[in-house]
């Protein structure tokens, strides 16, 4: 490697180290926001232990599982240990192990600065919206600036250290496979608590939301930090490491055909980049004495978007590297901040799908769940455009470079489109401290106004919501098309390898994946069949779960004297309610995260590459499908509810209230744990099929 | 074309004809089977007119439709009018508009005599289950008959008149745009009533099923007819048609090269045969005095299957036939069978999901929906694996006979599942006469017993159709794989003919569409979304048709003094529920099906061949997983519901039947209307695609 790239991974880790030490100094200045409510203190120490108590089991679980994992990796990849060198295996072995290291540090992180962001935020809102707003979006930024700051990191030094793509795609695998378990166990928990919470307390007994009586309501805040905090820190963390992985690949691959580096040096250079211009936005969030949190969400996303469009243009004109994957990515960032506009359009309160759905909900609950569905349907549409329009223009785009130079387009269009994940991660971790803050409002009986201005927080992280989802879902969509090109790398690696050992073999290089090939078009359909199994796994798995907690809250009520009736003193089990969440999630998940693997290596040794191409394609495209439809669906029903009960469509209490209430039950799942967890699914199927394609190569039966 | 094509095409023809004369027969039989009970003669007759008024419309909106599709196939269709000889442009818009009108006039012939047989089922029960049966079973024959024998004998007389494949296509269309739109507004129709009648009588009133008060319940007879018969059987007319059109496109091409009409005969055979094996079940049906309705529907299909298998294996014998093209149309029947067993399991009321679906439902109906839906999306996998492996056995059985053979193995795998087509709508059709017989004999009084008949032979009705469902979409997968092979057919024909028009030009042949070139991929992408629109589309249509005809209910309700108490004599309005159904049906389906052929047409002139090739594959995809998730999901809530009426789970009128309700209206168009028209969506995509292939190889931006 040149000097040029050495400058590239320095500046990679002095950004990277910058962007913990503004976490380091927002967690600080989160941690000495004033503490004076002793209830608050209380209720808010049980959450965070909740949350302690869970992420604890949850990596005992995995930690057993990457164990086993790991062995599998040592013992046969890159190649089989007693045909290789052994230091290789150990390489992957220990990149994929950090990855999984690095991302839980930073759920760690995460979770601990939302488990006290909570409750300076629930203090905060006693005066005014402004501080409670800074109290929850720094917050947020704490767990942003760590997992892409960890990520960005990891990636530069697995580099420095290995120089290896095995050992890059290794790592990226370790960051993925947690984020499968994390997302999908903390959205099992999350959604399990929130249900039986509302089921029982709000639709049975008519109590408020996160009514102190409630046996659920901890368990329910405990669930929005181990579910929105800790399991969409993963997932991003995972989204972003597999796209710079996917880039590097790509580019190396074409930097060593041209012998330089310059292209593994401009995906340094832009994740970087993306990072210092999260840090610019971070730092410059203010919302003002009455302003709109949303706004300001908003406008600091905007803001680090064209911070990033501007960094990037003059480290192009100054390194020389070339306009038109600069292009691509900007091309990325653009159909990114599109996707999520539309995702905004079908779950806004202030726009036709939601008032539709409220309308139709005045007929019924089976008439809210046919229009959402039937919203969930379209709003795919335009996001599917999207991600293929931009897959195609940054291909067209970059394609006149020169060979291995289209799909690097594609590769930098995602790298584009997550350039501003830190900004993302912010925004998305500040709804569940906000939400969390509104609870502990409730039940630390701070008042009207207080409670006016989480609700009004609370809202904000609802709205913004949507749209960081749209852009996750669209970045994991270019990503895993681009990881399709590393898959496509990483068998012509092998071909030529066997080539030179055989040269009578001439085997030919794999160029693409022909749909008329029965194999390609018989994985493409039982690839695209795995995303909604996999949903519906993880659905039932809460479904199954949520009927045990309902049983131990209707106990709870029937057993304890005077919990019913609010007595002073009476204080439900709340632990008993956490500790089945706890249990069942991690019940749940394994099944689902292991019938993802086991299906990819059937399919890849009974079809060999061709089929696994087909595969990951069927799962790419039925997955992101699946994905939008569940996730805006789940929104709308969300903010349709929130829209009946601000005193719309008959208002709280009415029937079409109860219908709507029925539509955001089923969009919990939808929304927090299937749709969001399908973006890992594919992202671990498409690695997967990358480090086991020699395999999948030289051992298949067709 | 030797004295041997002409052999199968008299043989084809004869067939057809004795499958008319079978139809002829079994009206007559029909018919002579007494009425005598003039409250069911006047009821009945206000369900013929009502059926006869909508499809008159219908068929008066698709005229106008077919006028302009004809007049843009005439002046376009092989090649521009100006520009080949304009007789054969007049040969292909002849051969389309036969294709509208064969599978109008086998519709028009379902629905006159399923409203005649349902009125002598329903008296026919008084007599016992066996006479009641077969009034229902016979009744629905003739739909069998005339939609099969009119579509071999359409398909035999394009090929003796034009011998021209374009027009085979053209023919090919025509059925489907009839079906496209028959399909969906009869879908739209019967649901309209069905969830409407069903909410304001069953859910409001309390009232029972089919009470005649409801001004709802004719609409409601009449939507069993023109949605699951005429509606239905354009369906398999349409699918059937595609599947010998594919075969026969694909199997001349190589008899072309090889100079002789060996596979085009075997196509014209194997289709004969499997309607004389249908012929032959049909005649044998029967059903033991007190014997199961189930068993002799399944009996005498499996009677057919065996039939089929054994004729197909003399002729292939007799005349020197391939048989591994026989043994690729055996797998096709056989995978059929084993889709529609699966499609049972997750929707018979003795299985697991209906179970867990009832003991869910006990809290509430959110989580009916939540499990209905994951059992429906877990459901699509084993099919999807079904098709996949069918394909690709079909594929590599047939490969190592030549170029050509494999593609020709996929569709002869399609004329194989179709094969009992006949006996599959005869099973379907038995459906809707019975519910319909079920009907009258509530509103015609006939007593108890009699309800106890028709209800076993309707709860036969539907466990059938669960099969037959499946079986319809495994079909509609495997024609449509064909009909990929069809595209690449026609598109090499045309380049054939550029090549010698220019000679310099050197176009290589279509091969096949590599998934990495990125503008088939952006086809996949946007391809895959089609379907989801599609469904929502129509989803929306049925709501706000509901929506429009429950005011109008309770307008009624209101207005008609007397009717709600039920006063002799006074009768509610029921053609203005008819009218309201057939308006809005109408006015719903146009936007969806137009929208599927303008966006073929536009990613066709977009991105070309390539585009189109990914955009009917991910089509097709997502199509079958869509379709397969809301028919399953669909008949396991209407199944649940009858489960729990059956005295499960609390019983009638608990609030586990309130929530199964709400599922089963959820249920009614994923399982009537989107999931099913779904099949018809994608041969209609696939071939508009053929048709147009030359325009989008020469015309296309891209």
């Amino acid at each position: 490697m040149g000097t040029n790239t050495q400058f590239f991974q320095i500046a990679a880790i002095i950004i990277s180290l910058a962007a913990f030490g503004e976490a380091f100094w927002l967690y600080k200045w989160v941690k000495a926001l004033p503490a004076s409510n002793p209830q608050i203190a209380s209720i808010g120490k049980l959450i965070k232990n909740g949350a302690n108590t869970f992420l604890k089991k949850e990596y005992e679980t995995l930690a057993r599982f990457c164990g086993v994992a790991a062995i599998i990796i040592f013992v046969f990849l890159p190649s089989p240990i007693w045909m290789g060198n052994p230091l290789d295996n150990v390489i992957v072995v220990v990149a994929y192990l950090c990855g999984t290291i690095f991302s839980a540090i930073a759920g760690k992180i995460g979770i601990t600065v939302s488990t006290i962001a909570n409750m300076k935020a629930a203090e905060a809102s006693t005066k005014g919206i402004k501080p409670s707003f800074m109290a929850g979006f720094r917050g947020g930024a704490v767990m942003g600036m760590a997992v892409v700051g960890s990520s960005l990191l990891g990636v530069t030094l697995v580099l420095i250290l290995t120089d290896n793509t095995t050992a890059l795609l290794g790592f990226s695998f370790g960051a993925s496979s947690l984020a499968l378990f994390a997302k999908a166990g903390g959205g099992i928990f999350t959604k399990t608590a929130d249900i039986s919470a509302d089921l029982v307390g709000k639709v049975e007994l008519g109590i408020p939301e996160d009514d102190p009586r409630n046996p659920a309501v901890i368990a329910d805040n405990v669930g929005d930090n181990v579910g929105d905090v800790a399991g969409m820190g993963a997932d991003l963390f995972d989204s972003n490491v597999a796209s710079m992985a996917a880039a590097l690949v790509i580019g190396s691959d074409i930097d060593t055909i041209n012998g330089n580096t310059i292209n593994s040096s401009m995906v340094l250079c832009y994740a970087t980049l993306g990072l210092l211009a999260s840090i610019i936005g971070v730092a410059t969030a203010r919302i003002g004495k009455n302003g709109s949190p949303t706004r300001a969400l908003n406008s600091s996303t905007y803001i680090t978007t064209g911070v990033f469009a501007a960094l990037t243009g003059a480290a192009t004109y100054a390194f020389n590297f070339e306009w038109r994957i600069w292009l691509a990515s900007i091309i990325g960032l653009l159909v990114g901040v599109i996707i999520g506009i539309a995702s905004d359009y079908f779950t806004n309160d202030t726009k036709k799908p939601v008032h539709i759905v409220a309308t139709a909900s005045e007929s019924g609950p089976a008439f809210t769940i046919l229009s959402g569905i039937s919203y969930g349907f379209i709003s795919a549409f335009p996001a599917m455009i999207g991600i293929g329009v931009s897959a195609l223009a940054a291909y067209k785009v970059c394609e006149p470079l020169g060979p291995g130079y289209a799909m690097f387009g594609i590769a930098m269009a995602a790298v584009g489109m997550l350039s501003i994940v830190a900004m993302i991660i912010s925004n998305d971790a500040y709804g569940p401290i906000v939400d969390n803050g509104r609870g502990l409002v409730e039940m630390g009986d701070l008042g009207d106004t207080a409670l006016e201005i989480t609700d009004s927080l609370d809202s904000a992280g609802n709205t913004v919501k949507a749209i960081t989802k749209g852009f996750a879902i669209g970045a994991a969509g270019l990503t895993v098309i681009a990881l399709l090109g590393t898959f496509i790398s990483e068998v012509n690696v092998k071909i030529t390898e066997l080539n030179i050992a055989t040269p009578d073999l001439h085997m030919p290089a794999l160029t693409g994946f022909d749909i008329m090939d029965p194999l390609v078009f018989f994985g493409l359909l039982v690839g695209a069949a795995i995303p909604a199994v996999f949903s519906a796994m993880l659905i039932l798995g809460v479904q199954r779960n949520a009927q045990r907690m309902i049983k131990e809250i209707h106990r709870q009520f029937n057993e304890i004297i005077g919990l019913r009736e609010g007595k002073k003193g009476v204080v439900p089990e709340y632990d008993k309610c956490i500790e089945i969440a706890t249990t069942g999630a991690i019940k749940e998940l394994v099944p689902a995260g292991l019938f993802v693997i086991i299906i990819t290596v059937l399919v890849g040794f009974i079809g060999g590459v061709k089929a696994t191409g087909g595969f990951l394609t069927g799962n790419i495209i039925s997955g992101l499908l699946f994905a939008l439809f569940m996730s805006n669906s789940g929104g709308l029903w969300d903010n349709t509810k929130k829209y009946v009960e601000s005193g719309h469509n008959g208002g709280k209490g009415s029937d079409t209230h109860k219908a709507a209430v029925v539509g955001d039950t089923v969009g919990d799942p939808f929304k927090d744990t299937a749709g969001p967890s399908i973006n890992t699914q594919i992202t671990v199927v498409s690695l997967v099929a990358s480090l086991l394609s020699t395999f999948f190569l030289t051992m298949s039966i067709f």
